[in-house]
């Protein structure tokens, strides 16, 4: 992974190529989440997804595209979820709740912390060259809830006096955060807490619906 | 490092000892910071501090007990740092305040980020025996801040209803998040606005003081 020639685009490869770099990228993802970005070596990842040098070195010729990848893979996975019909676009304070009670509910939760908040803390610190793409995804993940908010107040949920940016970023900090305290306390509580506070705090903007707003859906 | 006999206790040292402890700490933290834990290796850690091998396994004869040591010398610099005067046992919203002024006015907040939460979120993932002294650290910074919400409330400066421990929780999500979060879009903002929401969150809760508590203190 010294070269630096442009790895194949995922929609070029044949069925039989993308099974193959996808198997390389799961194995990636966990070398890197339990070993760190540092110590996860070619030798490492060929024995554990049973390929070559020279796979390994077709699908990601470099470090950067390896790294690229797993950011790559781990963002779909992550805003998908936020973007299923389940949140509904995240256009009410139900939403907020539902999504906080999934995590706080899901056992494997504060085991498995946040993949991708994971890798953040990560990869900031080595220099590795992919922090633009990695800033990317979490403006992605900002950006639904801040556009959720927004739409609250279009909708007449909460006072136009909130922020939605400051309170998509409260909302992304207490996860994050609350995911960093779970796995250390190895119990759910600081998640629950951070998460149903800051959602408590979008509620302190909460207005009645504005019946013509409402008759205007 | 794979002997497990018992490290010499800190106090037990002579100052030359200390000054030798102190320096292969330093050096540690900070290649554990940025290499990880499993990629510190006691080579590295003997060049970086000058150290020979023999000196680092009399003040560290296990990887345990050297990451237990940087933790407890890590948590030391960040617990003194909350209990000093200056925040006044965040025993007032104007506390806390300064407390979020403090490190979204530090330059170097983001490019650092929190060196204990960095620290966490490397040895969660890692199988040595220091989980239950990791979680003791963020137990006590937690507390720092319960005792200070307690204190309000005993104070009267906000509602009994208030829980304490949950807004900790937040708080310190809201720090933990914020700090992972500005580091990634290398901008502070992220930081300010969640540490600044989850304060006027607290807020939220605040009364006029009671004249009847103000004259008995």
């Amino acid at each position: 992974m010294t070269t630096n020639t442009a790895a194949p685009a995922p929609d070029k490869l044949t069925a039989k190529g993308k099974a193959t770099r996808a198997r390389i990228l799961e194995h990636a993802a966990e070398l890197i989440y339990t070993k760190g970005v540092h110590a996860t070596n070619n030798e490492q990842l060929r024995r554990a997804a049973g390929v070559s040098g020279s796979q390994l070195n077709h699908y990601f010729p470099s470090k950067e595209s390896l790294v690229l990848a797993v950011i790559a893979w781990q963002a779909e996975r992550v805003l998908t979820f936020h973007r299923s019909e389940r949140f509904a676009c995240f256009d009410s304070l139900d939403a907020f709740r539902a999504w906080a009670d999934f995590y706080v509910g899901y056992e494997r939760a504060y085991q498995e912390g946040c993949t991708l908040g994971s890798l953040a803390s990560e990869i900031i610190k080595t220099d590795l060259d992919v922090h633009d793409e990695l800033a990317s995804v979490f403006d992605q993940w900002r950006v639904i809830f801040r556009d959720g908010i927004a739409r609250m107040q279009q909708l007449g949920r909460i006072s136009p006096e909130a922020d939605p940016t400051r309170l998509a970023n409260l909302l992304l900090a207490a996860f994050q955060g609350g995911m960093l305290l779970a796995q250390v306390a190895r119990d759910i509580a600081p998640l629950k807490d951070a998460l149903r506070s800051a959602i408590d705090y979008v509620q302190t903007f909460a207005r009645s619906p504005d019946p013509g707003v409402l008759q205007a859906r």
